[in-house]
């Protein structure tokens, strides 16, 4: 299954010099198939204003309801229209390691720069398993491991992730766990990306964590760059801790669907089992949006509060 | 998509009087294909002594590592050759709503006479996701919702669970959190199922659980169904503790797998992540196994240690 | 992937004594789901009215329309509601052998009585690899090898026949080719069904064809019964050529579909690339009702001609 | 699902100006899966030879004996790697209107510059129903269709292809009905590649074909070629009778397969039900090598007749 081709071949150096990553939102058409129009728009945004790399169907971009196939195409398509512009790195990760060995081969295929892969979440499995798990897919390409016990149910140890840098190919942890773990590692000299958003900018400024690996940047690409990129700037934190509040206000990406339909940029269609924050936090929403700016935002419609009846969700598509 | 063929409906009462439900094993054939022979022994030694209804691909069954065709083959294989003498609860729950209406549709057109429905694993979402989630399969047939936080990183609360109880077609929940919430629910009518074998026991006959969906029992089936039917037990309850600790001393099922391949009644086949518990533990299951005497374990083979060697683990499948 | 349970085995005796089996008709409702409530109706009047088996998704039934775990699905659901009241004979053949031994193994796991498989039509390939993939299948249970050259393109010629009958599993052939290729098997002793019904009443009894695989017998099947069990009978023959004619002028089951939506036994709901028969076809169809009597036809329903605008074609389901 | 981006945008006239698409080899690791590696010096052979465009997973590249999610791989792993270099034209047409959808809309997006599609074959269906089929997928995007009745038992005649030429999207006819046909096409106006290779020099330069999608290309690209490009010669057309007429001794690409493993570009694995040509007719190839010359076939090893002991076929993979 492997191909040579030097246009398959990327750096794992040029994956972990990124700094801004954002985790790609998926635009749906009412029938729930995928919006590549407003997805095209929403990756030209990222590159526009300065995003480096984008998750493909990660949780923000519900992968978990996503079929493989669509999965690996929305990877395929990402590369071939933007590959030249951004890195792409697709979430092939799995609980079935099966499942991470196919998509894994079939993402680097189609020419994705690195894969992202989480610990076996639900099924979860020793630590063994997990390193057993991990190298079956590190030999394949760059590789971004993603910790995020909250929805794994399962933290993976640092001894774990010591044992599989052993590996040219690790790039680096997404890491949700906080300060502490940020700077175990990056005192070790393994690169990571904070997955929290409320706390990258002090992970990036005082503990030595490469980037971020966000949600919010979907909403304020330019000011998410800003904070990775500008040095310290404790002020511009504090100015997007309402706006990163009110998104983790219920599981991501509730939030940020709500968000992308309300400033017009996506259509207000959600795939279940997610539905959209109820009215009182979508009022909530236009505020934020007043408050730090329009213009700081994507897109050029105005904000709109939208009604309940303004949602489609979808369970068959 | 329905059928209202007889063989096709199902009573909930006859789901809620369940007592001993075996969270059924998976066995593997060395290329890791389902070993169908090895699997229809275990139910047939579940019927013989005494088990009431299995569970078709469980996180126990690792239906998190089957494709579905695998999965509603399985759950149709197990209604046409034992459907008559023990009910077939297929676990077509998903974190994915189209993945759950999907798989339910189906597995109710091959016969199984109950549901299994976690609320949404790893994507997580909001309560009223949940609502959204269980009510998009409830009306497809008898349903029993499983709660286990520590796998899904999400609590199921109360009112979620009286919510969707409007439906005649919740049998009642199967419960892991603990004797409170068992008893919550049981003092309000709702049927319970202790997810925890070390706390069945006391969830039955303390708590008014009607029953154990159990791991243990795919061992000593004889012992569990006498801690379940045979009156207030806790001499048999500590007799069994060492064999449940050992049990769960690895993310489920890493120890039933280790334990079954020791007992000779399944080839030591594992499908990644999962990898068998190391010599030491091996060595500790034979002594509890003599200790509670090998005539309480199914199958007729001397129980073994095994080496690592004898141990094959596929990872493509 | 094998199982040894009395419910999956069945005599290859059983499959070679029976007379008339019927393509069963795949009912669909808007969606394009299957319409599992009709097909009940459909197969319970096949019981009734004196068949012995069906074929679950051959091409009558639309196999080449469905994803494969639809297709084992509705083997499951047939055997599970119908299987003690007539044979279920499943079309997992294919074109790409690997298919055809993936959707066989399900097929007899969920409790199938026998296979139907074609030689791989489209892709076609050399008579040394008709006898690979013919006998990459033939362990796995008793088998109908369905032999159709306008369909496949390719004639599979009696050598190969006489190849892939030394194993004990080949029921016999579904001849198309007309009937001294029937007459060449019968004087060989191997079994034959005509797969054309407008030539089953000859080749039943002057060319000793055991009986029909029938399509016609979907609409009338006490009348293909007589036929195939009340002796010679030329004159009925005679009298349902017109039927048969009928159904035959566009490629089946276009006809078929069409005149059981008249009937008013299934929703008049069609998957892409078939369409419904012309106005004018289904005036001549209302008037072959009647010429054959109502009474003779399955259905309570006065027959309809009914309006182009009734049918609903759908390509996405 | 559609996108606007131009990187997903082809011109039809680009693809009608193509005079040598080779309909590519599909080669396989000894478990079956893709050799990627092999692919990519296959095709890159291709460009250096002046092919202008491949056809991916069509019949000879074995599409029939994919899963679709291995063949949108194949297709944007082509695209990523080559589609700077040569036109890649996807096979995502299917006997089912719901498949060809389905695979059309995704090869578009991971970037196909167009589609080949076949009427549905096996299944078959009437004029009305093959022309709802293309105009299903004639609106996504740069269409080839493709007649060839000795495979799908039914002739695509001029008044259907006159009925979807309607479409801008339709860039021409891949005929293998011979020249009549041919003639009729280009007499008006529409676009030709001859389906046969040992009728495509009398194709181009007497009736009009734009040329040729080729199997013999795969081997001999710069001859191919030259009989396209470089004007009438009927000296050059006969010299390579004899290698088409061996190539298409067996149902194609049985002879492909076994040319390119015995000219040392490809391992001898073939998917089942495809088995290598027997001992004499790889002699014969070894012959045929010899008097067109080595140099003329593509690789660089030496050709060998290879032994029966030498090829590996899978059925599972």
């Amino acid at each position: 299954m492997r191909s040579n081709e030097v246009k398959n071949r990327t750096n794992v150096d040029d994956i972990k010099s990124l700094r801004l990553i954002t985790a790609i939102k998926t635009p749906y058409l009412p029938d729930g198939r995928f919006d590549l129009e407003a997805y095209d728009a929403l990756v030209n945004m990222q590159i526009e204003d300065g995003a480096e790399g984008v998750i493909v169907g990660g949780t923000t971009g519900e992968g978990q309801l996503m079929s493989w196939d669509e999965h690996i195409m929305l990877i395929g398509h990402t590369v071939n229209c933007f590959g030249g512009s951004i890195k792409v790195i697709g979430n092939t990760g799995s609980n079935s390691t099966r499942e991470a060995i196919h998509a894994t081969e079939q993402g680097f295929a189609v020419g994705m720069h690195a894969a992202l892969h989480i610990n076996p979440y639900y099924g979860k499995t020793s630590l063994e398993g997990l390193v057993s798990h991990f190298n079956s897919v590190l030999p394949m390409g760059p590789t971004i491991i993603y910790n995020v016990p909250s929805r794994t149910g399962q933290d993976i140890p640092p001894r774990v992730i010591h044992t599989v840098a052993q590996s040219s190919n690790l790039a680096g942890i997404k890491e949700c766990i906080g300060h502490d773990r940020v700077e175990q590692y990056t005192s070790n000299d393994i690169v990571v990306w904070s997955g929290n958003d409320d706390q990258c900018h002090d992970s990036r400024w005082d503990y030595r964590a490469t980037g971020v690996i966000s949600v919010t940047s979907n909403l304020v690409p330019r000011l998410m760059r800003e904070l990775m990129f500008g040095g310290k700037n404790p002020a511009l934190n504090a100015k997007l801790m309402p706006l990163m509040e009110w998104l983790f206000v219920e599981p991501n990406p509730i939030g940020l669907n709500t968000a992308l339909a309300q400033l017009g940029v996506v259509r207000p269609v959600f795939r279940l089992p997610y539905v959209p924050l109820p009215l009182a936090k979508r009022v909530e929403f236009v505020n934020i949006v007043k408050e730090l700016g329009r213009e700081n935002f994507i897109g050029e419609k105005d904000v709109q509060v939208l009604d309940d009846d303004d949602f489609i969700l979808v369970g068959r598509y």
